[in-house]
């Protein structure tokens, strides 16, 4: 029973952790199986609560500021995962973000690793999420991210533009014959977010990810209270002032990206 | 005495959150005056740690995966802001991120509300902070920023350059005129990093803010994985790409940034 799986976990070793989010990944045994035990903690509850401060240490005082540590509402998110094999470990250990400042040149002789893009055909020719189009006309089709068909909260806004047109893998192949394209998924996209979701160009972010995370150009349309990543998303439009400017400027620019490499810190 | 202040809080709304990193802001009173009360919960200690697997409560399981929630390891951290002013309240209270964009010509009409800047002559004219100084030339220097300056933790590298030319305010400013200053700031930035912390390029992000926090031209130098702002970091490689490109190219962009308003959705 599974209830007893956790209970006969044993931890070797901590592989991830992330500060930011309150996070930690173990690796251990169950029955001399691999298995990780990823911990998170749990956000609070957004609402006004007495609390017991019975307990609490107070560490610093300053004028009107003090400081305390107290345990108290700590509900842990955990998933354990078992048993393990490499591609599970390998997916959850501590990686390290480089920046990579890729000449056009250093693009061109770089063999891009293709993920099957079945998925995005699937969408382009209506076999797949029809239900979630919102927008389309014939170079381009607008239609909700995965992440956003189930949530309620605004705040998850996401959608996708994808282009008919096959041969445009990521920013670096765009030019002035995309120009018109571009401005219309810009145009276009914001209307329509306007106008089902009532909410204004203000609150929303429109960009591009280089690196993609796929090679089928697409534009993503997010709330503005998203976090996003830095360098990795470029304003859609400043891609679109720069083609003005200079037709061929991602073949010529040099563009800085964080890539991800796997470490061993222990 | 201060343990009795905590005691005595009496929390009346949630002003402010963040699910991300577990934050949770109470506005509040201690006899009649108002106090704030920032709760955020502990990062895990990185290591292993056996852990009382009695109280899990199994909530999902398929195949491999299986998810429980228990209560363990809770340290919170709390602060405790009292008597707080509307000016506290304002600071700590929920903000909404919008996106702005910024023509040349809203540029020029716009009022820049100028935070003094006598810090930043202090330091220009070595009357503060000279033994943070890790770089100088005739045309700028570069110092650590203070909160790097306590911090034995390398991910937390973060150095500013500073021109000692008091025109240039932000980013808008640049031209052709100041293209040898800022690339001698990214090798001579680099270069010392590489020297002092014996850390390789690809772990630095080099990039300017906008918009920035206070109108005197700075470059941020940080370890690359730190988090950073999706739109507000530009990295300094490009701005000197697009400045080759066309002299006045900061003069003539619209720029998107994004700004804080403050809101109440209670």
């Amino acid at each position: 029973m599974s209830d007893d799986l956790l209970q006969q976990f044993r931890p070797s070793e901590v592989i991830n952790w992330d500060d930011n989010t309150k996070k930690l990944i173990l690796l251990g045994y169950i029955n001399n199986q691999q298995s990780i035990l990823i911990l998170q903690k749990k956000p609070f509850e957004k609402q006004v609560q007495q609390l017991l401060f019975d307990n609490a240490l107070q560490y610093f005082h300053n004028d009107i500021y003090t400081k305390y540590t107290f345990q108290q509402l700590n509900e842990i998110d955990c998933e354990l995962i078992s048993p393990a094999n490499q591609v599970h470990i390998d997916k959850y250990s501590k990686s390290d973000q480089i920046i990579i400042e890729e000449t056009y040149e250093m693009f061109l002789k770089q063999q891009i690793i293709q993920m099957p893009l079945d998925w995005v055909y699937n969408i382009l020719e209506k076999k797949k999420e029809v239900e979630n189009i919102v927008f389309e006309n014939k170079n381009f089709l607008i239609l909700k991210d995965y992440v956003f068909v189930n949530s309620k909260n605004l705040e998850d806004l996401h959608l996708l533009a994808l282009p008919f047109q096959r041969d445009i893998k990521s920013l670096r192949d765009l030019n002035q014959d995309h120009l018109q394209m571009l401005e219309d998924i810009y145009n276009e996209g914001l209307r329509i977010i306007n106008e089902e979701y009532k909410l204004d160009q203000k609150y929303v972010k429109v960009f591009v990810h280089y690196l993609p995370s796929f090679y089928h150009f697409h534009v993503h349309f997010t709330h503005s209270s998203q976090i996003g990543q830095s360098f990795r998303d470029i304003p859609l439009s400043s891609i679109i002032q720069n083609i003005k400017l200079k037709s061929n400027y991602y073949q010529i620019v040099a563009l800085q990206y964080v890539t991800r490499v796997r470490i061993n810190k222990f």
